[in-house]
């Protein structure tokens, strides 16, 4: 069943609320032997943590993580492991209004007509404060690819903003860490943010589209025909809050091409692979061919904004509603963390799965 | 594990291969009581079939579906209803040269890589023929919806044809069964069937877009944080053969939106439902609001075409490829009934979730 | 996967060591709207407490457990319950020297060849102070069956101790409570109690035989074939620390059994039943018939003694261990609250199960 | 959920009824490259077949197996193995009675509460003809083993049946295929046919008990604590109709013994495993020791005999019975070959579970 979990044999199951006392991960099924600590966990929690510049909420969490079990004297022991991040600015006073309205955009009215209770305090369980949980979970996986993948890398990016894209001649991968929008064009870095601050002082917000980069996968992982790589990576994107559309490789536009144009043929490339391009985005039948795993994915603009909407109370009765409170007027930009630790957890779970089913290496070897 | 299956409650595992004496699907967890025969199944297999225009595969193909378990005197038991189909026209002589290069767009390569061994006869378990056993597995989650949630209508469409869309001011549902390309526009279909010829004649093919709407469907489904609603409609989706993106609602489109345009308000529309606008595509949180449940995805155009193509041997040699053999132009097509069969079998896996673990109906009521 | 996870829609996953900061249980699948709270919860805690009679070890820790999610105004919201408990009193010191020998009847030699690394302090993962988890999450599941089948009772008890058993003539449910061994025998608590004395002054332990006894229980749970109700709990019974074997009913002794003494006639019986015996301990074809359900299983004996024990170090020289510390001399004793928890999971999640697949109650009426 | 389904990367999930058309196993996980075929299963088949002596059920089935999917050429590609075995000797006409009336003993009367039809004839779902589709998977199972564990094996035999007990002294393994009870006693195997032949005449049956050991097993697999190896035995053994009790080792005998008594001792023993005897039957804290695994479990006698038993009818009213019909004696004589199925399904499942997860071999080493 495991609605809160994801992963096969590397398995995460998240838990917790924007405004209780600790939220977390529990994971289960990572190797032994895989040095960690929580410092090493820190690093990918900072890239993540709210208020870090002034284009995100500006809720002051230390986001700090805690090993709670499953590692004895810096490395894995193959038990559960328990990731455990307190909640240190939850300012519930903010929050007293929205447990009568529900705030259009948000999943206020679906939990109650769900559940019939629901805690309202920061959007409870709905909150993308849960994604903190899963970039702690996300670093044990990357931890685990270091030693069992070395070569393996994944790198997201924003690719557009609004109605602003970046320029693909000027796409520079040293510039990503540099700019406070993960965006490797540094043209682009600084038109966003006057662009942003704009948009920030209107209380209003934007949308935005992350690209994700796997390189140094190997040929052979995924699994047809339902746990497919490419499934797996999309459903992984596809659960992170506000996500609303994902695609591989030429993705939506593959709908516009010709066989001839689509079809990426195969012969020994410059690049050391097999094939001369790469509109399948590195995976074929579900299945990585060893090169680059592209995907891209659709964040939808926060939905609390400072504008007045409509809506019901809980008895039924129209109101309007203003969303007060620290928010992110871009909240793509700390999707490209979360989206990384999705994409770490998927590949290290594929990986154990093919080492399982397969075993070390791919089986099959060409000339 | 289940790399094979999907669902939680209701869950489905399809077996069999291209070219092998048959394939199916082994249906768990299906509720006892629902009337089922293979008269009803067969339905919505003869709408899957290859062969029934000439915009398809002419592999002729009776896919009379059997069912060997699990019902008793017209009704289910609540036991695994295993369905088989027989192949009868996999005439492997077709596929000889095939053993041996790796057909560029196909999973070929990666199967090879993967396991060391393939059944190249006709692509074996990667063919688009595994998706009749899910068109199967749909019938049987259709009949189970009728009886559980007889409101619930899931009607999948084509949307666009390589560079051709159709024009939403002509939208008209009465056209979908109409036309063999399932497309809700007259004008559409006609000029689409000429397109289609010129594509064929050429030995060329096309990618297709796709549109899926689920109306009718109660508020309350789905589970965050991971399996939600539209998760695992997404993931449905992308483990369709040839499926390269997906999107809910606005889709990757949000990412150009602001706040404002984006965010349903809330109020009694004139259609009954809570919401003013449909941005959202009837999904807040990973739960159902109650609205239409809107859906897209993008099927790439067929890979095995008339064009010659440069590929390789096992043993690593350069080599060119011809795709003969009986093949569709445009295999969205197809993907139509199978959409609907997945997301039919995914909205029934979440009715039965919600049943366990809520109980029958939304337990908020609002008002 | 979920190897350190137990249930299907309602799902526990433990984690944590003996000797870490904490351990707990992720709860995953709780109905919503279920009243609970922390002191609810320490009412079941409080059974299973080392220290609380000189029957069981000395390690003395509060077991006082924390709601960190999944609640809201003390009611179940239908997210993830993460339960925590903090270890007080792990003294380190006391373990210094099985770091580099394998205690006999342990699972540190296992562990070790296993995963290369193990946590020796305690026992790391594979000490019994993980069932304290167990416990807090039985709690959860208990609360929720007072609020969906107010009429089911989970009792265990213990029939057996060493060589002496309960004379089943003198069985008094109301002596459970009143002695320490939970038996229902107010003679055989007293010669107990002497009996266990001279084992714990001779650094000696002993095994025991534990009944658990589910009253209330409707017909129509469990569900064929695999997923049986005596099936799961079974494997609940069976993955507590030191179980080694199970029965249902007749168990071990039907194997004497002809079919005439066997099989439970069917008549409408004075206790309201169906049946006029109840060999079969309640379930039929994994499905409960309505009666009690009845299981045995055994407890080994403690395996830390205060004899001197030949042993191999990692380095595989022949050694010799007394393995001191604070041990329990008859583990069994404790086993008793968490078969109650482990039994209260099995039952509730078949509920859901049930709900989910077949509706509210049984489906076929009698009459 | 996975109600009809074991395993957690070889994955069974059986389906069919007793009367149905036919009945299988779908088989998911299996590595590639391993060399099967319909012969080397039938091997299998054939000792639980009914019919190949007088002292099983006389309905002559052909248990033929079919492979419907997932080889090539004589060996596994790693996709799902679908097992057919068609139902050729239903005679429908020997079950009408039973349709209004519930057997003792039998599932009759829970399926029918539980899911308010079921299929009458032979039992439906909850005949002992399911255990034929175990079988067949059982023998995949085997012939993955055999690649990649290639000193394992499994081997069942009676020890019991009804009073009679097998005398250890008189053990040999060459006798277990030579009499039909597959029992390693020359003596007790010509006193139990006569002693079968009478209970035969008298329309009665008699219950049995059966051990299972598994030699040859790497140490190293199992996994804490839910997925333990013993719990995941128990639970297969378990799930077998007809199983009351299943134990390990010493088993229920452990609640005797003293802490001295049970504990296994560690040293190098001649047999060149680590450990002086074998109370703990080859499992410590849930991981194999590398020691034979032996576990025993009873089988309750054939609820379907000649005797008028007293029962009731789906109206409620009072009735009595007597089974006619062709049946088992002894049902656990054909438990033996299912049994060595099911262990062979696990042992396999946590052999792939450990290569991923850990990865080749035990990676801690003695010495």
């Amino acid at each position: 069943m495991s609605l809160n979990t994801y992963g096969h044999l590397f398995r995460v199951t998240t838990w917790g609320e924007s405004h209780g006392p600790a939220l977390g991960a529990t994971v289960d099924g990572c190797p032994p032997g895989v040095p960690i600590d929580e410092a090493a966990l820190q690093v990918w929690m900072d890239k993540r943590k709210p208020g870090t510049s002034r284009y995100t909420t500006q809720r002051r969490e230390a986001d700090a993580v805690r090993i709670l079990s499953g590692t004895y004297e810096g490395q894995t022991t193959g038990t559960p492991i328990q990731l455990m991040i307190e909640n240190t600015d939850q300012r519930s006073k903010d929050y007293g209004d929205i447990a009568e309205k529900f705030r259009p955009g948000h999943a206020d009215i679906t939990y109650w007509q769900k559940y019939g209770i629901r805690d309202p305090r920061g959007g409870g369980r709905s909150s993308a404060r849960e994604t903190a949980a899963r970039v702690a979970a996300g670093g044990v996986a990357r931890a685990a690819l270091a030693a069992l993948a070395p070569g393996m890398k994944i790198t997201g990016y924003m690719v557009q903003m609004g109605a602003k894209h970046i320029d693909r001649d000027r796409f520079d991968w040293d510039q990503i860490d540099k700019n406070p929008f993960w965006v490797p064009d540094a043209v682009a870095a600084e038109d966003w943010g006057t662009y942003l601050d704009g948009l920030r002082k209107d209380g209003q917000s934007v949308g935005a589209m992350i690209e994700l980069c796997v390189s140094g996968a190997p040929a052979g992982l995924g699994a047809p025909v339902y746990g497919k790589l490419d499934t797996n990576l999309a459903a992984a994107m596809m659960s992170i809050n506000a996500v609303k559309g994902v695609e591989i490789g030429e993705g939506m536009a593959a709908a516009g091409l010709t066989g001839t144009d689509n079809a990426d043929e195969i012969f020994m490339g410059d690049d050391g692979h097999y094939f001369g391009s790469n509109h399948a985005g590195g995976i074929l039948g579900g299945i990585s061919t060893g090169q680059d795993i592209v995907l891209r994915f659709a964040v939808k603009p926060t939905s609390s904004i400072l504008q007045t909407r409509r809506t019901i109370t809980k008895s039924g009765e129209a109101a309007e509603i203003v969303t007060k409170g620290r928010h992110d007027p871009c909240v793509g930009i700390r999707a490209v963390p979360v989206a990384e630790a999705m994409a770490a957890a998927v590949m290290l779970d594929h990986l154990l799965i093919h080492r399982g089913q397969v075993g070390e290496g791919p089986r099959g070897t060409i000339g």
